[in-house]
């Protein structure tokens, strides 16, 4: 398999390899979720292709958010690598920076404290349960190999400062141990939002932003609706989509 | 104020004074939501003027459920027997027991582990903040001053089997909390249904339950949304209500 380049939305495009994990709509989603600040510096945990810096960063392209920084943390090499050609390619290399490495070591690749937003669409499989990938990059992208969840969630701690926020897409079926270790992390819960595939099934995504050291009070948001029927989008997914080609979404699940 | 006689559903009448605390959409809600087995033992805590019992036991009412029992457990003496004169006008002694008593003393009224269902409405509000109601018998109904959070879960799993079920009902706003709590006391949470007032509403109610020594996984149902507009129930609500008049729905919030 060979690589390709996709258009993400107007004067954005992202290269990504199927040999790869290839983003689907949970990164998406993710990466609409919090709301961008004048005063950001924000970091992507397990990068992958970009595609999270690569969308949130056309939201800083307004007045008074030009001094908003992106960073993307990828393990992978070949990852980070493609990562950083997308970010070239799409001229954003002053807004983007990537870098290779391991969330576990953060704080050695980056000052502790020093980021507002921290966002990431984790592996959401525990390592040791269900199929592992045969394919080491797609297994490391989707299990807990090399990041487990209180992994993610420390690294995000060390790397907040008070006030910060982390923003996270993950499984409803693990939402007790997030909110477990996100506590002992001292991130505080603030936003909760599930996402149904169709109105009367039950979730399997759920989107959730916590923040460093606030106080406990958890808005449960309205739930987002992927499908109005099977193969129709709703309104609220065709809004955050909006510009995004079809043929770049691909679904978790399916009815 | 005075006492007055409400119809629940045909065959059961409540006995209700609104000088106490009414019952709400809440315990209507809280009543429907967990599965009756034919082998349940359930009790309610705090169960106020007894209806979250008399609308379960209606679900008892089927061939194969004959040994299913209900217990209410209640501190508030005017309530208890309130509760009690409900039991005995719908004819329910036999299957409904009510207890006046304090659910921080339950394992000297029951004994440990012997239910296998327990249920809970419980104050929303943490003692000392809020206006907290001048009449204490209402006061103690939404404040956490006879019952803190902890209290009641700390209840619940000393007084359930392992595997039996705790079901809430509560404000999503303590979710985070409700779900540190219930981690602490081996109580694995495994159904959550948010409740929102209208699909494009934050919620505003959550139903919970948990499952002692279960192992953690869960399951996050469909939103249930409460009105279509304003003054018009949805479907799922008026299959909730279904045999249950309008006057004796009160809302938690409105629009």
């Amino acid at each position: 398999m060979s690589e390709r380049i996709d258009t993400l939305m107007p004067g954005r495009v992202v290269i990504q390899n199927p040999a790869f994990f290839c983003f689907g709509i949970d990164a998406v989603l993710l990466a609409h979720y919090p709301e961008l600040r004048k005063t950001d510096n924000v970091i992507d945990l397990g990068c992958g292709c970009g595609v999270i810096s690569l969308i949130m960063s056309a939201a800083a392209e307004r007045p008074g958010f030009e001094k908003v920084r992106f960073t993307g943390l990828e393990l992978q090499p070949e990852l980070a690598e493609m990562a950083k050609r997308s970010v070239l390619r799409n001229g954003l290399a002053e807004k983007i920076s990537i870098v290779q490495g391991d969330l576990r070591n953060c704080t050695e690749l980056f000052q502790p404290a020093s980021f507002t937003l921290v966002t990431c669409n984790p592996p959401y499989t525990p390592a040791g349960s269900g199929i592992v990938n045969p394919s080491d990059s797609v297994g490391i992208a989707r299990h807990e190999i090399c990041a487990a969840l209180e992994d993610v969630i420390g690294a995000a701690s060390r790397l907040l400062k008070n006030n910060g926020r982390f923003a996270m897409v993950h499984r409803p079926g693990r939402l007790a141990e997030i909110t477990e270790k996100l506590l002992k992390w001292h991130l505080a819960p603030k936003r909760l939002r599930m996402v149904h595939p169709y109105a009367d099934k039950n979730a399997n995504l759920v989107l959730i932003e916590a923040v460093k050291c606030g106080r406990p009070s958890l808005k449960v948001e309205p739930p987002l609706i992927v499908y109005e029927e099977p193969g129709r989008y709703t309104g609220d997914i065709l809004k955050i989509y909006g510009m995004l080609p079809d043929q770049t979404i691909s679904c978790p699940e399916k009815k």
